[in-house]
């Protein structure tokens, strides 16, 4: 038993071979098509591109070094990670300039992030006093250093200290530790990336950017460099880009987008990314001329924002999932699928969708074109 | 690319080490309490014991081979599957006789499942034409049989043919085809499980056993032997017991039991099955006395069901989850957990939880007694 490796969990063959046809992937798959992934892409390079303002996308979305590679290629700095397991699997992929948006608690976590820290250039949040101390003696341990940010709550209620003083408190804590190199403020606003509205997503950010704002100045009176205020997502990035404030910008669902960003309406002039990720499924059963049973279920997609959207059929609605089945709902006066027939899902919500699966089937011209592993997968430590 | 192997997804190294203390498992990691376990694997093994039906119980839920075999060994006939690919891994870890307790719909899963019925005990359900001759071509050319349930669509809605008439004409096409042998009807009644009063869950398992038994009856008045019953689930199967028609049962959920379950009121005299699965989480950030934030979010745990409960602390509540945080909120008056302290959360809904991890952590007496790959995860094919 002690002598167990992960050879023994189970690890997927990849579900296709590069050249098969779409039509021959069995189900149900994850696919991204490449040409929308690809321009999503450059379009969030372009939008940042010589707007003073660093791109560091993140990772949690994709979990996939291909995919941060051709990020890093059109131009992003690096990347964001969660979790120490991501940003082990990231360096181990030579994706070294890891950024972890998160608070990283506890002994084994952190003795981990100082040996990753030994070999690339790593940053991570603080939001305690007491962990501050504790990431400190791991770095000192490791013969080893790492950028800190302090996380400023700036209205998603997570974590992260207030902004003000206590976050110039623990900047100072930060910038008193050896091994430590307080970089400046984590400012993400969260909360605000599915405001459907264009205004009320602007005032959130217009409220998040003061505040971290005003601390970057309190910060900066105390004698300590404040460089860095990164932040937004795919919902609001152009507001922080143009906010004079921000510089460095987090998005991660634009290279997939899903069903629930598709709700928010978007400002004039907005990018209006593409659909590039699916959940590929199969009918596999018509039991009446109002519905028809797909092979996906929850453990196929995530619903925690809502069920995925049946692609390209106006007629079809998922309407329930169970573990492994989709109840499609045939509207009235449709033609409902055909046993065998495929649907193309558009998960509910991106990161914890792509967290189901082991790969990514890359098709381009309906053909599979690469097999991406998503080797963040399950990186839960 | 085309030579890209298992190797280069992601299974994980176990969390712990066999002898750890509980208080040493990284986290978020997936715990099963083993004298529960156990007692609820007994408890079931119990009730079923002399009763004239067979336990198989379903393996959806766990995908442990680790747990399968003390199912059998406390007189389990074998599993069912929901998966070609979950059988596969099953009767490669020695776990020979399953049921795939769905239709298996194209040409490749057909092959595989041919493939694996030349050496193991399967058998499948089928609620279409096309699909029974598909079926049959696969095993001819694999030289192989299979054995083929019917599945009625009782009450779920979900697959299958309507009773009667229908399902007795597919119970003869079954019965036409070199390389099946009809075995009888699949009659779950997957919508009664968690219904929440005993005497919703009685009247529609009532029904159910009627329209499976009028079915059974018309096949048999056809001239075809229709000797298995199968069906019942963890919130229903005392009464499919009781019926005397059911020959078969297929609980799975009450290994584990979950939030969700728990929400069911019991009967007089039926079984309390005991939580023995858990999501083992950290206090990563004590923002604030009102709330405090744990590392497990959407990909530790399904929220389809419901949030999962913090298990032993009536004053804390999983009020919110994102992607890698959940947020806690402390109510008026109590104490809010110390960052880094650990707490227990019971998920809302067993199997989508179990499918998002590598291993279950198995602990006895505040010790890691076991590691157990949940080898199935992840098998959507």
């Amino acid at each position: 038993m002690s002598g167990r490796d992960a050879g023994d969990a189970a690890a997927r063959m990849p579900p296709a071979r590069v050249g098969d046809r779409l039509s021959e992937v069995d189900t149900p798959a994850l696919i991204v098509e490449l040409d929308a992934l690809e321009r999503n892409v450059a379009a969030m390079a372009a939008a940042v591109e010589g707007r003073g303002v660093r791109l560091r996308p993140h990772a949690k979305s994709h979990k996939c070094p291909d995919i941060a590679r051709r990020q890093i290629a059109a131009g992003a700095v690096g990347v964001c990670c969660q979790k120490v397991g991501e940003a082990e699997a990231f360096v181990a992929a030579g994706v070294s300039d890891v950024l972890v948006t998160n608070e990283i608690v506890g002994a084994p976590k952190l003795a981990r992030l100082a040996s990753l820290a030994r070999n690339s250039s790593l940053g991570v949040l603080v939001d305690d006093r007491a962990n501050v101390v504790a990431l400190a003696a791991a770095m000192r341990e490791a013969g080893a250093s790492i950028d800190v940010l302090v996380e400023v709550d700036v209205g998603a209620h997570r974590c992260g200290v207030l902004p003000g003083a206590p976050a110039v408190e623990l900047a100072r804590a930060v910038a008193a530790e050896r091994g430590l190199r307080f970089a400046g403020l984590h400012a993400y606003q969260g909360a605000a990336q599915h405001l459907r509205r264009p205004a009320e997503r602007l005032a959130a950010i217009a409220r998040a950017a003061e505040l971290a704002f005003e601390t970057k100045v309190l910060i900066e009176q105390a004698g300590i460099d404040c460089g860095t205020i990164t932040g937004a997502g795919t919902g609001t990035f152009a507001i922080e880009r143009d906010s004079g404030i921000y510089t460095e910008l987090q998005p991660g669902s634009y290279v997939f987008m899903d069903a629930d960003y598709g709700r928010n309406e978007r400002a004039d002039g907005e990018i209006r990314f593409e659909q590039s990720l699916f959940v590929w499924t199969t009918v596999m059963s018509t039991p009446g001329p109002d519905r028809a049973i797909v092979d996906a279920g929850l453990k196929a997609f995530a619903v925690d924002s809502g069920m995925p959207l049946v692609a390209h059929a106006p007629g079809l609605e998922l309407a329930k999932a169970s573990d492994e089945h989709g109840v499609v709902r045939v509207a009235a006066g449709s033609a409902g699928p055909k046993l065998g027939e495929r649907l193309k899902l558009v998960p509910g919500h991106c990161d914890p969708t792509v967290n189901l699966y082991d790969w990514i089937v890359v098709v381009r011209n309906d053909r599979v074109d690469a097999l991406w592993p998503v080797a963040a997968r399950g990186a839960l430590t």
